[in-house]
Parts: structure tokens; C-alpha cells; sequence
């Protein structure tokens, strides 16, 4: 049995996060800057308004995203990464990176 | 509406492999060397045969890992790293050093 390697248990509870459907791509359209939920939306294509709101439950839980309320009217309230989702940029660079190299093409992968 | 920024197609293909639940943790376990089954289902605790099979098999269609049958007395098979897969080290280098950075912890994640 392979001893000397053992799964980093905060390794693991990162991919937990950034493992549920969609969040990757909140992170990373977020990367942009702070964005109304209707911008976010237009942004990440097929995903519901019902699944929008429960990522952004869990990613401001994780401390990743912030939720704004300006008291405007009619309000206005917008979502921004904490420094917590800001340094998930070099992952998502990465990630892009290998990508881009590869030149995933989203129809082989959904076939 | 923000038009500037386009979610990149690569970019969500990508996810879309790595957001599979345990798939990240395969590719972690794999960066260390080529592993035989239950050498790797042993690192990945709460992972199921059947899950840790259908994993496998999706991340060889997606050219990331490669399946080599030893013709020995029992037979040995082992799973090893494509160039592809292995070319995803920055980015689980970079989400190990996010989640050493923040310290997550397991528990918290899973409550």
C-alpha cells in the first residue's frame, strides 16, 4: 500500500468547493470585478436563477464571495469576491492555461 | 449587460471535467506516479469502486489518464497520468497552496 502519500485533507476540502456544478465559473466570472445577478447569469449560460442563488449561499458561507445591498431604488446589490475568492486566481489562471493548451472543446466533452 | 467578458468555452470544458466529484482527487493521487486500484482507492477515503471505475473510465476518454494491463500472474493494472493529465500540476498546485493559505478544514466544508 502506498504509504508515503497521503490526500491533504484541506486539498480535499478545496475541491469540495470548487467541485459543485458551477462554481468554478462564479469564481471566475467574478474575477472580472463585483457584477449584478442578471450580468452574472447572461455570463454562465444554462444555469438556473434558482441554482445561482444557492452557489452564492454556499460561496459566501466559505467566505469566497460578498453579497452588497445599496440602498438605491430600486436597490441595487451586487456580488464581490473577497480577498478569500480573489487569490483563486492563479488556480483559475492555471486552469485556463491548461485549457486553452489542450483546446478543450465543450461539445467532446458533453458528448 | 457586461460584454466584455466572455466565459471561455476551454475554460468550462475544463471545469466541467475537474467539477466532477472525485475526479480532482484522482488526478492529485495520479501526480505522485502511476497507482494500481486499490492502492488509490485506499488514498481517497468515501470513494466507492464503482465510482473510483467510472471516474477512471471518463478521464481516459478525456486522453487525462491511461490504463496499463501487466500480463502477469495475477494480471497487474495500473493507472498512470497522460501528458495532458500530468500538465494539470500548476493548477492542483495552486488550489493546494489556496487551501493551505486559508486553511480550510475539512469539517467546516462538509457542515
Amino acid at each position: 500500500m502506498c504509504e508515503k502519500f497521503q490526500m491533504c485533507p484541506q486539498f480535499e476540502s478545496a475541491f469540495q468547493i470548487l467541485s459543485k456544478r458551477w462554481s468554478g465559473l462564479i469564481i471566475r466570472v467574478l474575477l472580472e470585478g463585483p457584477k449584478r445577478f442578471k450580468d452574472i447569469s447572461v455570463l454562465i449560460p444554462n444555469i438556473s436563477d434558482r441554482m445561482l442563488i444557492e452557489r452564492f449561499r454556499e460561496l459566501e458561507a466559505e467566505g469566497i464571495l460578498v453579497r452588497h445591498v445599496y440602498p438605491e431604488v430600486p436597490v441595487r446589490i451586487e456580488y464581490e469576491l473577497t480577498e478569500k475568492g480573489r487569490m483563486l486566481k492563479p488556480a483559475m489562471d492555471e486552469i485556463h492555461k491548461w485549457a486553452k493548451t489542450w483546446s478543450l472543446c465543450k461539445e467532446e466533452v458533453e458528448t
